[in-house]
């Protein structure tokens, strides 16, 4: 992203719209620590072009990962990454993780990912989260 | 739901459009064979009527997950449940699979969720799968 190089994609035609995947690609990179704590994001409009969406859909996600604590927007300095203090989860979004995982799952077998491949996604994820490869 | 208890939840205030939620819920019923091929829905009706929304959003869950195989769609005879074939994954059902879970476990971990439930979260479905919990 710092070359210019788009490391989100985003799917136009899906039902998912375009803010929200924009926030859960760059969510998933911090949650990777892809990005440092001081590093900059590419500006609003620079992500909007690499896009190719209005420049509101970007300045939307960087809201949200504001809100969530972490991006620190300034007018005319960007999205910075900073250190994010770590919330207590509710029992709420414990159950709805417990939920869309299951809801997702469903959806994969549906579309006929075969069950082992699953069993491979989720117990990659399981070491990476076990190692410290997801912060 | 033969009793007219609600299994369905939906919560109104979510991003996610009704219609999908309803959709996701019933999917993750099929797939855990909570209803055997040949068994009834509850009618249009009367599940809008159950789950407070307008009809219209029922119908387009039905008729989404008719689509996809599961439900069989007679006018005046309800939604029966049908033997499904499993039809072959794409790489892209793959793929996407894999990229939602890792924004779904981002997404948790933003919300404070503590790696540990996370991992027991996984190690859970990844047992279901493997024990035929999930068909």
């Amino acid at each position: 992203m710092n070359q210019g190089a788009p490391v989100l994609k985003i799917d136009l035609a899906s039902s998912e719209a375009a803010y929200e995947q924009i926030t859960s690609g760059l969510r998933t990179l911090l949650v990777a620590g892809q990005f440092r704590p001081g590093s900059q994001l590419p500006t609003v409009r620079e992500l909007a072009m690499d896009l190719g969406v209005h420049h509101n859909t970007v300045a939307e996600a960087y809201r949200i990962l504001a809100d969530e604590g972490w991006l620190d927007l300034k007018r005319g300095r960007g999205a910075t990454v900073v250190e994010r203090p770590r919330p207590q989860a509710t029992p709420e979004s414990h159950a709805r993780f417990s939920r869309r995982l299951q809801e997702l799952v469903a959806r994969a077998i549906t579309e006929g990912v075969p069950r082992a491949a699953i069993v491979g996604e989720l117990d990659g994820l399981t070491r990476k989260l076990q190692t410290g490869g997801i912060e």
